[in-house]
């Protein structure tokens, strides 16, 4: 029976046996094939499209990878990842380069699967957000000029909402956000806001048990003393240029920085020179040199390669690919892309801190953990030190070595309702650098444990 | 004709002619051939004593590696290497993992060809300094419980004479000193002395035109500051111990400091886990595996391989190794060591700063060049950084990338009369971690040219 007449024949069942809608709708969803995909794909999907706002014609693009079916995705909680930017998608990186089972090889077209994806342990739900990133789309064009923190938050609360009705075995499950860098943003926002609401509700439907982010920008104040001081203490930039950030940056805000700072940065970034910023110490991606880069290294399959995005802008834009995705239905003039240029620039209302609502929902007794790839320059460990320095909180483990097979994988410090934790040697994107590093982190987020002090640990 | 007959022979050539000696001591240092040593050796190689106190009987032991023949090694400059500790080889460092044309493979018994070696732009002079280093020897056994900063210049440089007496083709080719780590007190301090005795001499037989140093410990109380800030903003400690490490330590000696200080230095250790500290973003040595290593990675042949100490410790103890280096001819009853615990723990004297040198010395005019590779936690770049910058001197071309095959691989800063390099990735010992990147560095230096700003450069 092919898929039409399938369809055809459940919706029959539907009318005459008068039940729900809802496995319509989540068959409609149901990914069959990925183009490219492996064999060896073990687990249910679903995308497709969520109307968060009717009257600008706002839907938001999710990607549902469940656990696989040999690891009882029904017992297992359901994760929401975020990316940032403003303007970033989290199929573009959450999804196809860091967390989720199904990565991108070089040729832009074939799929294989990442042995340390995060569907091992949680139903993993990845969203593109805010309309206009990656395939989320609005009717009222001008709606991605006027992107800010607080829609995105509602939408994305409206996103989950009319989601978890398309998805009601999900109601009631133990669910978390995750996210990062800008996510630093989204995830507390959006947990704020479920937390609120949640309130007085006995059994709430978004059953949110907490939240975790990493290199996420936090505080901009002590951001920006911590960026600072990394960008130094790593020798990226000059003694003067250094005095000149303190003096024209701090205070101000990170997305809407005043002149003389975003003068600064440009300083700073013309000594840095051709680096990664996002992973200080590995190469950046040659786009000229990348087929010779992979002819020299052909062993380091899996490894970390810089190119990763690139693979993504071929596979997200092939017609064959957003059919399987049922996605781009409208048929947007401008083609999928990483991040949003426009959504970015145009970035609206941006709190200077997210602080306050850590303090809230930390006093709530939700589970907060923060993460921090200690190579990367762009939110970097030191800001995020200083942010939740800021925060002051009693220490209950004091820094020590986390250890992965007898070697450092990073520190941690437990604080009384917050847990940090650093990888060391990876960069923005910690699950990217270091996969199996972040897979015994996020092991240890769900079940609420201690990262291990020593020996093995996975 | 063998070698004993061979020398006979010369012997009596000289008596006959009446002609000089030092070609017949040369002769006696000549290594013939190093157990395991490749076929491709195309340069000369001496090694042996030089009685710096009749006296005491303190003799020290140099190992000098010349520039390939079809380099033409006389019209090469002669660069001293020294190591630092203190207490430690500048055979087990500079020479056999940095430098030096002979590396030694994992079997602790052959060696190779390092393609990077610095003898292919000067003759390279090892010296095991000060007596009990290494193969270097005292006949008064409390001279390794009393060596200090002053003895060990005023021994290097009762070396030099001596040595160039043997040696005197290199009496007036232009000579330079460069090594690392605690080096930055002995560099300096021996050029302060050679500068000093040359004054007023018109054609020097030390023909001294500049030193280099690298992660070099330079001025305790920067150098403190700088090390805490590295050990924090890279993530190795807690912010308790960055506290107690500042409130104990800055001011005092870095080879001397105060009981409080120690403790809080072993607090920052405990903390600091089981990483390589004088690399910290690559895994330690693991004796127990390196069979294991070795046979996981084939590839990477010449790449960094953190036991190398290892194989120098079997090498230098083997008694045809010895031999052939004209070694242990007194047959100290310890073993040769990578570094000297009883030189090292009874440290005396050593003067909180170099900067006064460096002020003398760049008055003089003599080349200065400062290199920090910036993964080392042990004296890192910060460290470095602020030191520098309490010379208060004028910029001439501030914080720059420079660049290697088109890739950033450091950053320079040129002050008037100092050259300061970095060399991205690196750790404590620059020419084993990027050793491509060192050559580049040191032939700019030999040849007093800026690092370059862009495209290929080697």
């Amino acid at each position: 029976m092919g898929n039409s007449s399938f369809l055809l024949v459940l919706y029959l069942s539907f009318i005459v046996l008068g039940t729900c809608d809802y496995l319509l709708d989540q068959e409609k969803d149901k990914i069959d094939e990925l183009p490219g995909q492996p064999t060896n794909v073990d687990f249910s999907q679903y995308s497709g499209y969520v109307t968060v706002n009717q009257q600008s014609g706002r839907a938001l693009f999710y990607w549902l990878t469940e656990s696989p079916t040999n690891r009882d995705p029904k017992s297992r909680p359901l994760l929401l990842w975020l990316n940032g930017g403003p303007g970033c998608s989290s199929v573009a990186y959450g999804a196809a380069e860091e967390i989720g089972p199904l990565h991108i090889n070089s040729d832009g077209k074939t799929l294989f699967i990442n042995p340390y994806s995060w569907n091992k342990l949680a139903n993993l739900l990845f969203l593109e957000s805010p309309a206009g990133v990656g395939y989320s789309y609005s009717n009222t064009t001008s709606d991605l000029y006027t992107a800010g923190d607080a829609r995105t938050a509602e939408d994305s609360y409206a996103f989950l909402l009319n989601w978890f009705e398309r998805f009601p075995q999900y109601k009631h499950r133990d669910f978390y956000i995750t996210g990062e860098s800008y996510a630093g943003h989204y995830v507390p926002q959006l947990s704020q806001i479920i937390y609120e609401r949640n309130k007085g509700v006995k059994n709430p439907i978004i059953n949110f048990k907490g939240f975790m982010v990493g290199n996420a920008v936090t505080d901009d104040y002590n951001d920006y003393v911590g960026t600072f001081e990394y960008w130094w203490t790593h020798g990226l930039i000059s003694d003067s240029t250094y005095k000149s950030l303190q003096t024209t940056c701090e205070g101000g805000s990170s997305e809407h920085p005043p002149i003389a700072c975003i003068r600064a940065l440009n300083t700073a970034e013309s000594e840095q020179g051709n680096i990664d910023p996002y992973s200080i110490y590995t190469k950046p991606c040659n786009y000229s040199s990348s087929l010779k880069r992979r002819g020299r290294y052909p062993w380091i399959r899996g490894a970390y390669d810089p190119c990763t995005e690139k693979y993504s802008n071929e596979y997200f834009n092939l017609p064959e690919v957003q059919k399987a995705f049922h996605a781009n239905i409208t048929k947007v003039s401008y083609p999928w892309k990483t991040c949003s240029d426009i959504v970015g620039s145009y970035w609206g209302d941006s709190p200077l801190s997210m602080l306050p609502i850590y303090k809230e929902l930390i006093a709530a007794g939700l589970r907060v953990w923060v993460f921090s790839g200690d190579t990367d320059s762009v939110v970097p460990i030191t800001a995020t030190r200083y942010s939740l320095d800021a925060l002051n909180l009693s220490t209950i483990a004091n820094w020590y070595p986390w250890y992965d097979n007898g070697k450092v994988a990073g520190w941690s410090q437990i604080y009384e309702g917050l847990t940090f934790v650093t990888v060391t040697g990876a960069g923005h994107e910690v699950p990217l650098h270091r996969p199996r590093q972040a897979f015994i982190l996020v092991r240890s987020f769900l079940e609420n444990k201690p990262m291990q002090r020593s020996l093995n640990s996975i």
